[in-house]
């Protein structure tokens, strides 16, 4: 997984790491706000960082421990990181609400895909970045510093730093 | 409803079974994933069938009553099914977070809209199906066994078995 | 913020708004539906007026002081209302599931934008408007009498009585 290599999505193995995601995930969003603060603690247990950064409720995550947010890192509601490889959010990237990232991507070829076999890539995001609300991120994306996201874009290419993007596939603005 | 015409949305007996149905989505969003396994017993009393499918929290559903989920069907976090007609997911399917099935479709003309008239078309995606996350599938849809719906791809006309779809409309992948 | 002016999030006033805003959605969110009925009172509280509108769990919105909705609104799950500025849904007016309205704008300057400096524009939606699920409205926008909004559309500008509009960016249907 880690090795960018294809894997089974039915491993026991991470079955089991994918409940103990769901389980923090759960206190987390049924928490009162009061309780909850910046972070559930058992989410903030899963992560590899999360310094100071501020997480709404609802928030979903795939497995969690891949995950490092910078200081200053606010995520809105409903946002989910499916994380089945390293995602790096730097410091003071703000997420708008329901913004996806996504690592994994099943196999395109149907029988290796019933089989399980998934890949997973890497999303690394800047500092300073400000991602609009409903925006998708795909697996194997990189997002330069102080980048620009409009709202529902679905970024399937890397964005250069200073850049903004938007649309669906999301192209540089000038373009439009 | 059933037979594809024009009915109110206001009616008293329709709005019974949507209350029984926020009932069993409220119970299954709120139970501790070790609670909940891959579906609460309440949201799968609701189906036609739902067989050994995994639900993942929250779920959203309208009715219920005219959901058919095939074997191994995986429905990621945040998935809504606005199931006015009969929504059926074929066996070994999967469908990324935040996938959004619409059946009914209220009037075009705001008198009659404001009537409450609405149609309702049926969904029906097939056997070993990548619905990635964030799509959007129209009622009058249908999706052949082993396509690909891109993320974030909205579908407004049916898709060919083994066909990748993508963007805002879906079109086949080779027009881009 | 009301004046339309560049202000700062991090505001410890505008934190307790946001805060007491969190309590009512998390009351909205955690009851039954039958404790809920057609909306937490906690929530109702909050709005300028809501009338005998309807909000289906989840539900989010930033402060809730600023939403005024009018008589039969219905906002479908998972709608989210960032309300830095005005935010009117006229009488009668659909909203599908996982409708954004999204008022605040961060600055493009990366280091203002660092500062928190961020400005509000109002959205006001007509009556009788459908506006279909997953769609995203942007701060200045205005929505006449109507009009629909296409599952999924991206809504950058204003959008005049009784037109229709698709896409990302949303455009009026015929020109497609």
């Amino acid at each position: 997984m880690d090795a960018g290599e294809w894997y089974c999505c039915f491993d026991p193995e991470l079955d089991a790491l994918r409940m103990r995601a769901r389980r923090a995930v759960h206190a987390h969003n049924s928490m009162t706000p009061d309780e909850r603060g910046p972070m559930a603690s058992e989410l903030r247990a899963l992560f590899v960082t999360a310094k100071d950064a501020f997480i709404e409720a609802p928030f979903h995550c795939a497995y969690g421990m891949n995950i490092s947010l910078g200081s200053g890192v606010y995520l809105n509601s409903s946002c989910v990181i499916l994380d089945t490889a390293t995602v790096s959010i730097g410091d003071g990237t703000m997420l708008g609400p329901a913004v996806q990232i996504y690592c994994p991507e099943h196999h395109r070829d149907v029988t290796l895909r019933k089989s399980g076999l998934e890949i997973a890539r890497p999303v690394s995001i800047g500092k300073d970045v400000w991602i609009g609300g409903g925006a998708i991120i795909l697996g194997g994306v990189t997002i330069g510093d102080g980048a620009i996201v409009g709202a529902g874009a679905v970024v399937t290419r890397s964005v250069a730093a200073g850049t903004t993007v938007v649309g669906n596939p999301a192209r540089p603005l000038r373009q439009f």
